[in-house]
């Protein structure tokens, strides 16, 4: 069986080594750093993913503060919260969280946000930066990704990794990220739902890393032996032998590919933990003002 | 033989449908756009490059204006022009030409060019929305790139594009518009100086494109039959039986791929010619005021 890679854990440690430094922080007579989430509506998915990230907050010491809208909240106010936490020098980096109503403009939201607060790296000015090679705060998810390989001492450089999906969240800076040279600086290939023959370029991948959103799309045929397989899909599935009516189920036939992959995240306890965690490691960085002054 | 893709021709028509339209512009009592260009030092391949983008702009009815610096000149010096022609509401867009001198920071140069007028597309806020899939301005080599393949017809959608080459003027962001569902749409591979098997990731291409500057790279076996090659290397190679005393060289063998190769782009007359075309085509936009206000 392969390694299986325990994001769980691993985002666990991450917290631990953040609530000590924030601890040294405080001590130093420094203010912790004070995290705002802004929620819209109510969404099942949304309303897990907001408290669990006040929860991490809890866990390394962060402020946190959440500010809830009804689903009917104009676009006008909205901006206008954005705005005022964008001057709110007691708010160190803030999110909106996503998906948004539709007759909210999203890219307007993402880029009414400084980018010195922007902890989620949505803004142009850090997508940017990150393609360029400059500091800046880089997107939860592939961060988190490339933190689990680092922690594994899974080799990424000259490595061919397959990103499958093109998404502004995960597939488009997981690639940009990956091909860095101060980070993956892996031979990089993106596929997506144009792709001619998807089986045949997963299976050129020494690391493949799934975000499309299908649950059990990539089977055991897709891999190749002894790849490293990243999963970040978490589709709610209905299962009605779970209290929830629900399970999360990833974008990978784990049962099928585990057993010929070299190294593995499940879903749930892979990526998953890791996104919020890396949150926090930029909201630490925020407050800490690493990036921008 | 393959497709000679002439990228001379396919600029001086699009130049020609640039003073069309300015033309008209003017006629309505609308002013020219006008491009300024920052030059410092005098590097020979820098004096070619900017004298050309000056006689491009004549050609397309623009104003132009030249600034010229010693390689002398302070970083503080040259921000102050920067700032200035960031508030010349006569100037549309302006370029600074790369590379700059050592003691300059060529990235903190960037930054201050206001992104409205970034016609290079180099400043992160295009760049970030260039990946996110947010009208700006467009890197220049890339653009002419796309749109040659576009000219002549040469399908992208679903195609595996090998981009050779992770420059932040080149490479990445021709990776960024290649996987764009609204641009190439393609299946997209960046290789470079870590990538394993370079050949054999070269040998999958469908599009081909070179950018990494080592005359004549890319040789026969390293290219699919039937592919399109695009070569974007321009390199100064001495040679004694010319004028000038050098000639450039591509980073494509043409003589041994073009037999092979389904479409090519010679050099001289590919690729350059329409690099410069793309900057009339981004100042056109910048005096229209088609991405910002």
């Amino acid at each position: 069986m392969p390694l299986l890679i325990d994001g769980k854990a691993t985002a666990a440690q991450i917290k631990s080594e953040i609530a000590q430094e924030v601890a040294t922080l405080v001590a130093e007579g420094r203010k912790r750093p004070h995290l705002a989430a802004v929620l819209v509506g109510n969404d099942g998915g949304s309303e897990t993913y907001v408290k669990n990230k006040v929860l991490a907050c809890e866990a390394c010491g962060f402020e946190s503060t959440l500010i809830r809208f009804e689903d009917t909240v104009s676009e006008t106010e909205l901006l206008a919260k954005i705005d005022e936490l964008n001057r709110d020098e007691n708010i160190d980096g803030f999110i909106v969280q996503l998906p948004l109503p539709r007759h909210i403009d999203t890219d307007k939201v993402i880029e009414a946000i400084d980018h010195r607060k922007d902890v989620d790296g949505f803004h142009p000015i850090n997508v940017g930066r990150l393609a360029i090679g400059l500091p800046c705060f880089i997107s939860a998810t592939p961060l988190g990704i490339l933190t689990l390989l680092r922690r594994y001492g899974i080799e990424t450089a000259g490595k061919h990794c397959v990103v499958v999906g093109r998404s502004n969240i995960v597939g488009k800076p997981m690639v940009q990220l990956m091909l860095q040279k101060e980070h993956g600086n892996a031979t990089v290939t993106c596929i997506h739902s144009y792709t001619q023959d998807v089986a045949a370029e997963c299976r050129k991948a020494d690391i493949l890393i799934a975000a499309i959103g299908r649950p059990g799309y990539i089977t055991a045929d897709m891999v190749k032996p002894g790849a490293t397989v990243i999963d970040v899909g978490t589709t709610r599935v209905p299962d009605n032998s779970r209290p929830s009516g629900f399970r999360l189920s990833g974008d990978v036939d784990f049962n099928t590919v585990a057993p010929i992959a070299g190294a593995i995240t499940p879903v749930p306890g892979g990526v998953g933990p890791m996104t919020i965690c890396m949150l926090m490691l930029n909201t630490l960085a925020a407050g800490k003002k690493t990036y921008y002054r």
